[in-house]
């Protein structure tokens, strides 16, 4: 049996099982890890990239740079924690040039000023072909750590921002269509960091996760923490308003299983969305209620034809096409 | 410029130049990122290794994952910490078999367990061929932490344990001698976690890193960050036993530019020696006096035939032959 054959959420479930041991507080299936801390909950991720299956050759060597740290930004945003360092592991090819090696580690500055930290540092090994490794830490207060599990029947979902941005940046550049903030937005991901640290203050958010594969997989990975399920309304998705550029590719494809958009999806106690919507206006993001939590066998989709099952599908690693 | 035109240490100080930031305490240049946390740091890490430049064909996937936790706990040990979580990216091609990760992961599972921790989370991605890249967490008190920086005229050079076993195992490898000891040093590293605890322990120990890039190659490193200077004397240097089935090749290959032993040298007060020699005889280690801090225009190695400088050679990435 071959990592091709079982694709990477099999592979993840069974080295978690492998893994998990009976005494940790929180680790392995979550976004971070986290320690306990005095107060706080120390958060620590990491995310690797490489040439071949997530670094297009359009992507300048800034922009690369830039990438690997927001990755891993983002999994300290779905926790609801406040970044505080960054670390990167550089596997590099021996005939790269060190400029662009240097370009490379300016855009890794450049996010890490962004959000306030620094590259604090990291290791160079030579590899066959670009590969990044990034680790970022960060601190959350313990009573305000968002996780995967926590979302109960009743429980609003929602997400942050817009879906379908990446995807249009993608289709732009197949197409030759103009979307240069789409593009930006694929190669250049934001992570959703301020929106984290509102969402964790709130006390309303009962789980989280990032949206980077996509909005319908990251429902089923939610899914799979508690038995939840969830019913999302298609017509309440806040599609990003380039997706109108791109009339022959269904709505669903860009907003749902796409992937690459770095929104925070959430589930929250109903009486509190109006406070945090406020508080996220405050932040330059917003609060879109995009269905419920329910139990039931099926994660459902709901549209103008009516009900259907939500497909568990999007970006996934080592699966056959 | 290429990397191969300048090798890696070039690229580290470029780059360490690039990124380092006046305001950081303890930041890039040592062997891990150190956060003030009450009376402690605590120790970040991370290190890669790829199929092609650092994981032999020899190696079976257990010890693979062995090799990656093992690394990595190597740099917490140089700065006196102990270890208190690892995490993983994984890069996997996509014919993997599952069973040969699933060793992989058995692998760090050992090393994490024979040094009191835990693989806490990570990320598998697909990549080309196998990348596998660690981050250890560790923890010192802020009064016993070991660093490159540090060491003053006058000062011993020591080194704990013994040099040249592993480079033993490899030409062991190379000339099919049966020298299983040494082959299970090279492919096995045991990071000196102990020793690095009770050397921080003691109050008497002024700079400190691992010699995994040979002994020479680490004494530049260390000179590199104070100016200082050292005279090493050959005949002082404790050569592993294995060292005498391989006659043809002279001892300084083995001992001093090699690399692949995972002792810690060390500079230290000369009034402490004989203390620091009993505590690490309680944790099953040596102390062993190899030479002594200077100042000057050269790093010398004394042999019965008198001085030379000693060669700044050892194992590099980047580095054409």
């Amino acid at each position: 049996m071959k990592l091709e054959d079982v694709g990477e959420r099999h592979v993840v479930r069974d080295i978690t099982t492998l893994l998990n041991h009976k005494d940790m507080a929180i680790g392995i299936g979550d976004d971070c890890a986290a320690f306990p801390f005095g107060e706080y909950y120390l958060l620590i991720t990491t995310d690797l990239i490489s040439r071949k299956t997530h670094i297009p050759d359009i992507m300048s060597y800034h922009q690369i740079g830039w990438h690997i740290v927001a990755v891993n930004l983002s999994d300290i945003a779905a926790m609801g924690g406040t970044p505080t360092g960054f670390l990167a592991s550089c596997g590099l090819p021996r005939n790269m040039k060190v400029r662009d090696f240097e370009e490379i580690a300016r855009g890794m500055d450049s996010c890490c000023e962004e959000f306030g930290i620094r590259v604090l540092g990291g290791d160079t090994k030579e590899t066959e072909s670009l590969t990044l490794c990034g680790t970022a830490l960060g601190k959350v207060r313990k009573e305000g750590i968002l996780r995967r599990a926590g979302s109960q029947e009743g429980d609003i979902v929602a997400i942050t921002g817009s879906l379908g941005k990446a995807a249009c940046g993608y289709y732009s550049l197949q197409k030759g269509i103009d979307l240069p903030g789409a593009v930006k937005a694929l190669l250049e991901p934001y992570p959703r960091v301020k929106e984290g640290e509102v969402l964790s203050e709130s006390g309303l958010v009962t789980s989280c996760m990032d949206v980077s594969d996509g909005l319908a997989s990251s429902l089923y990975q939610l899914s799979e923490t508690t038995g939840n399920r969830f019913l999302i309304r298609l017509e309440d998705l806040p599609v990003a308003e380039e997706v109108s550029a791109l009339e022959d590719i269904p709505v669903e494809e860009l907003a749902l299983y796409f992937g690459g958009d770095y929104e925070l999806l959430f589930t929250m106690k109903r009486h509190g969305v109006e406070e945090l919507k406020k508080s996220l206006r405050k932040v330059g993001s917003s609060l879109h209620e995009i269905g419920e939590v329910r139990t039931g066998p099926h994660n459902i989709l709901q549209t103008t034809k009516g009900e259907e099952i939500l497909e568990n599908r999007g970006f996934e690693h080592f699966r056959k096409a």
